[in-house]
């Protein structure tokens, strides 16, 4: 588990440059956390301002490298662009139109890989041959207690939690906010999320060992490859696994902006979806994690949903 | 001009009720004031809290009546319901369907009227003959001190404020909002905004007599009819006015959705619609009023402007 004081450390460096988001109440005992409102519309800010704020000069000077399904690289792009540095960031070469438009914007450069060959780079550690200094998006520990900031806001926000869920993707988000968490109310459950269209870790965890799975979701943000140590880390801080069917997150981001008035994209609602499948009782807080949905898809899902 | 000690005691009488909704920046200079995150979806419920509890308990136990074009009825039935006590609201039957929805899930129970008689028995203060306490949507001076607590917070969150921009219907939301910031900060300007498809107070400010307009816009919250009372407290605190074109008020509504990640109805985003018209520089809050839009336009402003 990460430190409660690396988590804070974090945290302080992060919060000039990230917003401390509002958690709104969603039905009886239930709250959502609205990452959605960070700047780069998700939570991946607080970690990579963390990450970028702890470098050398040196190491800043250098530029920033990172692989992302998406938001990781808005919010890379977004840092360096603050920080006056350049940046550049592998992608998929299936991630959504909005996101590598986002990603130019702000003045970063995409390079779009297959699913097979990202996925062989990240394993071969490609990043160690380029000039950038290199960001890992989920397996950095700075990057990991970076969003721990949620954590902590959470329990000020709404100190009677008892139960926080939390998507999992590459699994940094849980890590720091589990680390965060359960360093100041020990209590807490945990509960890790992802969609039965991708069920890495859910099946992961049934099964002891990574099962072969293709995405077939909209949450694209959780298309993350197995990692043996995210695996170690993972089962020291997510309590229970819940694997959410694909048409109730479909049904999830359209409910989400019609009666929470937040646009999500898919891994972002993945927290809400799981609320209607955990029995009722404790205070639990849904950490809701990014809005960069399509807006075809958004038009799409609000079409056949409401 | 509502005295600054008025809103305060409105402000504080609500807020254990109500959000502090947050304030996010969307480019440079400019910031949005978020209330479709308040309960029901709109800043109506600051209001209706601060005038419902200041009543006595006979009054409050005879119930709420209340007429809205939507979100003063959500609110009012929002109301009703976490004090106790039953609410009907007299509503255009028009309103759009979620609207109407939401009030009965609320416990309040609409009453329907096509438009011509919903004025004329407003005109005739229709409601002095039925049972329950009467609270004016946007007249009543203490809904709109309650409202100006968004002024209040508005000049917490950005101290360096010059400019705030806010949709215009019946008035009672601009009333407050420039009561509270312009006591605290007489300095700022404060920019009263309406589509140019119900242009009803800037083309009474421009002529200086009420002009005949039917409403043809998606801002269907902004549809409030001429009323003597609000003209003259419209003149005393707004200081420019704008009216966006509807082409612009259907993009902008898209536009935060994809870029803000808020939901907003068509009244909601006269104040983002607004900033592209106004010349660069002070820095600005446009307040977002609220999110209820019906699911099929929003799908729709989204296939069309994206």
């Amino acid at each position: 588990m990460l430190s409660l004081e690396a988590i804070q450390a974090a945290a302080e460096r992060a919060r000039p440059r990230v917003m401390r988001t509002p958690v709104v109440p969603v039905s009886d005992g239930n709250w959502l956390k609205l990452e959605p409102l960070q700047p780069t519309g998700s939570f991946k800010v607080r970690g990579f301002f963390a990450a970028a704020l702890a470098l050398s000069s040196e190491q800043l000077e250098r530029g920033l490298l990172t692989v992302s399904a998406g938001n990781a690289a808005l919010a890379c792009a977004h840092v360096a662009q603050q920080l006056g540095v350049p940046c550049r960031v592998v992608m998929f070469d299936s991630a959504p139109e909005p996101k590598l438009e986002g990603v130019r914007q702000l003045g970063g450069e995409p390079i779009l890989m297959p699913r097979d060959r990202l996925l062989d780079w990240m394993g071969q550690r490609g990043w160690e041959s380029e000039p950038e200094t290199f960001i890992h998006p989920f397996a950095d520990e700075v990057v990991q207690a970076g969003h721990g900031g949620i954590g902590l806001e959470i329990v000020q926000q709404v100190p009677q939690v008892r139960r926080v869920v939390v998507p999992v993707g590459g699994g940094g988000l849980a890590i720091g906010v589990a680390g965060a968490v359960k360093a100041l109310k020990p209590e807490v459950e945990v509960i890790g999320v992802q969609s039965d269209g991708y069920p890495l870790w859910v099946r992961t965890f049934e099964e002891g060992a990574p099962p072969s799975v293709t995405p077939h979701t909209i949450a694209d943000g959780t298309a993350a490859p197995y990692d043996a140590g995210m695996h170690e880390r993972l089962r020291d801080c997510v309590d229970r696994w819940l694997a959410v069917p694909e048409g109730n997150l479909r049904r999830a981001v359209a409910q989400l902006a019609v009666a929470g008035k937040v646009v999500t994209e898919g891994a972002g609602a993945l927290g809400y979806a799981a609320l209607e499948l955990l029995p009722e009782g404790p205070e639990t807080v849904a950490v809701i994690s990014g809005g960069n949905v399509s807006p075809d898809l958004l038009a799409s899902l609000l079409d056949e949903n409401c």
